[in-house]
């Protein structure tokens, strides 16, 4: 093997805005599962500034972010199942688990006990054990094949990356709670990075989709993504809300202010109706039990999704290419300033870093 | 016709405490659709005494509660389908819809924006319009036939009358998230009248259930009942629940206390669970979003079922005679005595008011 690992480190909270240094790092062990990649391109998604910022806890001195991460196998370990030098991968926010309990073994690896995300995790397996994992604003990637998905051919690398993370966290609860099927009529609340992505999957997945987004700033481009209506809230989000009671079968969240008010949303649910949040919230979730009595509805959440879900949904994105997300690139070497316009809002809707010395294109 | 209806009436709140006057009363118009059922059983249900007392509103002059309604159909109208004379049958919370909008031909009536609840509510279409229910503690009903179940023959009448409220509001979601299939292990919190049942229809449903409750003294029943784990709950609810932490795919929250910390019984759940509640509760359920989000949970409510939905419960009851309701009978003409004890919670686990007169046997 003739590459070194070089990475963008963080060391303290200035890593987000501004701050990371690029320098050779020492990966995990190599272990038999194990493949190498070239990285080719990484989203920046906003998990990655607020954990580098710390406010998740402290940051870990050399800390290296970025977790959705496509990129070339250039080393295979002899029991890395299914991939051969020279595939394009892509790996999300997860990078390991037992692969032995019950959830693993049923293809639902993020709610294994003792999951390894892509950065700043420290592994539980093998050789591994207690070694960080370390993410995708780097040279190469090391992990276990089993979190290295194939993409398939003709889907655009860069514009695929963003799927890995943000594409699965809302593909995973749009399957679940039947988007498309028994549940035809799509809301999604916030037009940022996952709100965007949640627009153009569900479209793919046969749903009527509605934008909720605060102001009219984002309505010419949420109908672009696909929304057949865009709901402007304001100053009074019950009275923004009225006229559209009763008229969606699942609202996805991926808003993450300190308070949502669901009592509110779930307005805009006819009967078994579902609001489900895949954003963190401060505030308590709080709202009546009566309305969802009467109406069969549900408040639920969702994590991350598992190799599969990313497998059905890169397939699903390659079957509809409309559904790409919308990335603007930047070459990885200028990821300072890609943080701190990140940290500005100005993903439209997120920003790929292309590792042009490894071949990625701008 | 050859009868006259007679009922329990109340007139004010110390009806639900021993005031029901027995009195002759005019029913609704008879329409085409319609039958008239000399009433054998009918159950005892909780919402049946908050009514009469007036807890949620003021006590209509004249009410007759009751809608838990077994019965012989006495008189068929020409566009009553499906039934004929001498039919036994069975008619719960729900009493009319419009029969006409996507819900009612969808086959999830209780979703109609029109519904006739069986005692004190109007009904909205045709002659009838207007004209209030009556409900079960009374020698007949009239009511549409699209509302009047038949029983599977063999099923005891006065044992299967509780089904046709309490036991489908337990049974619409136990199916509709999946108790016995997807959802193996059921937690029932409550055991009074909706809660026995519950633990009985899941049980009949495949599922294993742990049955959640105050203290001990209902453990025994519990275990006859077929709960195969008991959670005795007291002073400290997190400590209590705390050795049961994510051993339960869906837990079935029968009780309607001010309050219910939903956020200590969400730790009960595994990946996926889900907390349903059939009790409404007076004080917001509050909770935070994060559980949620990485076990992918949810919280939800559900109401009484469909006409469709009693018929499967009837037929999966009739299957499984162990999951009978456990009942005491009383005679009808002992209605205020029954009340009373009602009120004291004496039931083990559902008072049934039996018409002798009418035939019925105590």
């Amino acid at each position: 093997m003739t590459y070194e690992f070089k990475g963008w480190a963080g060391y303290d909270k200035e890593a987000a805005t501004g701050g990371l240094k690029y320098e050779a790092f020492e990966p995990k062990v190599f272990e038999d599962d194990d493949v190498d990649v070239k990285i080719l391109y990484c989203g920046i998604c906003g998990s990655d500034a607020s954990v580098l910022a710390g406010e998740f806890g402290p940051i870990e001195a050399g800390r290296i972010a970025g977790h959705e991460i496509v990129g070339e196998v250039v080393r295979v370990g002899p029991k890395a199942e299914g991939l051969k030098l020279g595939d394009v991968v892509g790996i999300g926010a997860q990078s390991d688990s037992c692969l032995a309990c019950e959830f693993c073994t049923g293809h639902k690896e993020q709610y294994c006990a003792t999951p390894t995300f892509t950065f700043g995790s420290p592994y539980a397996r093998g050789a591994s054990a207690g070694q960080n994992s370390k993410g995708g604003f780097a040279s190469h990637w090391r992990g276990p094949a089993h979190f290295a998905i194939p993409l398939p051919s003709g889907l655009d690398p860069a514009a695929a990356a963003p799927l890995l993370c943000g594409g699965v966290t809302v593909y995973t609860p749009l399957k679940r709670w039947g988007a498309g099927s028994e549940r035809k009529r799509v809301g999604v609340l916030g037009l940022g990075g996952l709100g965007h992505m949640a627009v153009l999957i569900a479209r793919a997945m046969g749903a009527e989709v509605t934008a909720i987004s605060r102001g009219t700033s984002k309505e010419g481009d949420a109908r672009k993504l696909g929304a057949g209506s865009y709901i402007a809230t304001g100053a009074d989000l019950a009275q923004d809300l009225a006229p559209h009671a009763r008229t969606l079968d699942l609202v996805i969240s991926t808003i993450n202010p300190p308070k949502v008010d669901v009592a509110a949303y779930l307005g805009l649910l006819r009967p078994e109706g579902a609001f489900v949040t895949v954003g963190a919230v401060i505030e308590p979730f709080s709202f009546h039990s009566f309305p969802l009595i009467t109406g069969g509805l549900s408040v639920g959440g969702s994590n991350t999704g598992s190799p599969d879900d990313i497998r059905e949904l890169l397939a699903l994105v390659a079957a509809h290419p409309e559904a790409l997300p919308w990335v603007q690139k930047w070459d990885m070497g200028q990821i300072n300033e890609a943080m701190v316009e990140f940290g500005k809002g100005a993903p439209r809707y997120r920003f790929v870093l292309a590792n042009t010395g490894n071949g990625a294109r701008l």
